[in-house]
């Protein structure tokens, strides 16, 4: 009985330190009886028929099934031709929006306090179209595209996700004085959606403005929505406020609730193996995967359990300023879980 | 025999508090004994022969003989069509390179201390080409132009500025795992003047780690330099790290010793003519200015009088922290620039 009301996630470990940090959530999930079954899949890429890059058939296949994935960092692609798996994986699921909580964490000292925000990026068109040409030698362009759907529906997901997780502001983050067209393009979708969402306040910045007052008070945002590009740059700086890529998760969002959440830091090839990852940015990827699928209750014990490990500062990895092992780190967290029944 | 040895100045006040604050550095300059000559010009855009938006003939010819401008902030254009006045005088003298240096103001608190970098920016290309188009409905196109000459161009004024300048390090900011061909060709640029200078270090970055990093530590940068759109955001983002825009100098350089110096800051009609506003911005980049003509004695003079002056707290307009007027807060630097004499 209880085995049939699990429910089946695809496990993407990863390279590097990632198989580590993904022992380490796995273990968590169990000690705090998450009803998950993993299915645990590789994704290096390989050429398909016609020579496209795709994604291994049996990753694939997965989670077409489950629909919703966990992973790890993946090597960055050395081979000229080779893509990212990073951006082969949007592409192949439509992940559309990439939504990121930067929030301050208790007891891990960076300049900035009480930060509490989110980027919402738009995650499959603009300056990431691929689509570039060189004119005449020494002249290249590459194009940014913007669409009218894709505007809209990562408008709507924006004061969707505002609504549910009880935001109250959504502001769009642009540059429609310099690129009129595509970015006002983008803005247009914005102001229009925000018609039907009057309980949600909603403003407009240019990226430079935002990034000024971003450094000077980042209290001042709540929900940020914007194209690929400026979500890329964004999404990073305001990782940076809270501590870094080791403590921020990560969630890509598709139609039909498909989705893959993810640590955003590298794979760590110098401590890959020796047992010194810091398991956090995943944990709390996979806390994020727990709400996305209705586990609240599931979602928020580890989530306790993690920040008052990190908050007490006893059991720490090194990156988090201790000495602990990964492994040390995870049984703190799992006692922590148990003790939260 | 004096007025012999003085060099005419374009001064654009400019809109807003722009009149202010520009009668406050020219106040200095003459207590700093300063060999200009100022040419008070007003550069609010014309519609030319066939239509097209220009600056006014008779700020044109100024800064045609003169070479050198300061420039206060300019209203953003409202009307439809009607042009940035910015870019149109970055266009107009092709000033292809924005300089900011960033550096920690002492006795003025932000989160960061000790930063010390310069961000300069391709000014004429990339995202600001002003190409874009509607393919079909709902889908738009901008095309970022990248070529190889600005990218020579800047990527040297950026190596020759870190050696006149005594700075040991440059990083070129870049997306070429995104934008291979474009931003690829800028960084393959960056790398080849590189070889030319082996005494300054020679790094590259992606735009979104510099970001991260930049919040993290901005103590680990020296020269960046980088593509229009990138360096639009990075330098309004290190103006946050030390204070603002309102106490950020500027400099857009273009060939043959021409250059406009400005704060970029806004005209805060708010405060207009109210003697509230705060000149040290446009002083700075005035000082900037002076090092540029080679006046660098009484550059250093006039900065130490500005930085003596925030130091000491006692007298500050009300953005600083203070409760002194424009006026009193010039006559406080006049002060102390004439005791240094
Ligand atoms: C790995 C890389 C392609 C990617 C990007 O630029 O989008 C990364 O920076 C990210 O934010 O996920
Ligand atoms: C005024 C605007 C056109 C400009 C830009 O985007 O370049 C401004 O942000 C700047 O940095 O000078």
């Amino acid at each position: 009985k209880e085995l049939q009301n699990r429910t089946t996630v695809t496990m993407i470990p990863g390279d590097g330190i990632g198989p580590e940090i993904s022992a380490a959530v796995m273990k968590i999930f169990e000690a705090a009886k998450a009803p998950i079954t993993w299915e645990e899949r590789n994704v290096t890429a390989i050429k398909g028929p016609g020579g496209r890059w795709m994604i291994p058939p049996d990753a694939k296949e997965s989670m077409d099934r489950s629909k919703i994935g966990l992973k790890g960092p993946l090597k960055t692609p050395i081979a000229a031709g080779h893509p990212s798996m990073n951006l082969l994986l949007r592409k192949t699921f439509d992940l559309y929006a990439n939504v990121r909580p930067c929030v301050s964490i208790e007891g891990y000292k960076t300049p900035y306090t009480d930060v509490n925000l989110v980027t919402i990026r738009e995650n499959t068109e603009g300056e990431y179209s691929g689509i570039e040409h060189m004119i005449v030698d020494g002249v290249v362009q590459s194009i940014k595209l913007i669409t009218e759907n894709a505007s809209r529906r990562i408008a709507e997901y924006a004061f969707e996700y505002a609504r549910n997780n009880k935001r109250t502001s959504v502001t769009a983050v642009h540059k429609a004085n310099i690129m009129r067209m595509s970015d006002g393009l983008f803005l247009r979708k914005c102001r229009e959606v925000a018609e039907n969402y009057k309980d949600i306040k909603f403003t407009e910045m240019y990226l430079d403005t935002v990034c000024l007052n971003m450094v000077q008070d980042p209290t001042q945002f709540d929900v940020l929505v914007m194209p690929n590009l400026y979500g890329d740059i964004l999404s990073d700086l305001c990782a940076g406020l809270i501590g870094g890529l080791g403590v921020t998760p990560s969630g890509n969002i598709g139609a039909n609730g498909v989705a893959i959440f993810e640590s955003v830091h590298g794979t760590a090839p110098d401590i890959a193996g020796m047992d010194l990852a810091n398991p956090t940015a995943l944990l709390l990827s996979a806390v994020m995967m727990l709400h996305h699928m209705g586990l609240h209750d599931h979602a928020d014990k580890i989530q306790t359990a993690c920040f008052d490990t990190i908050r007490d500062k006893k059991v720490l990895t090194k990156d988090l300023g201790g000495s602990a092992k990964c492994s040390e780190f995870t049984a703190e967290i799992c006692r922590r879980v148990q003790d939260l029944d």
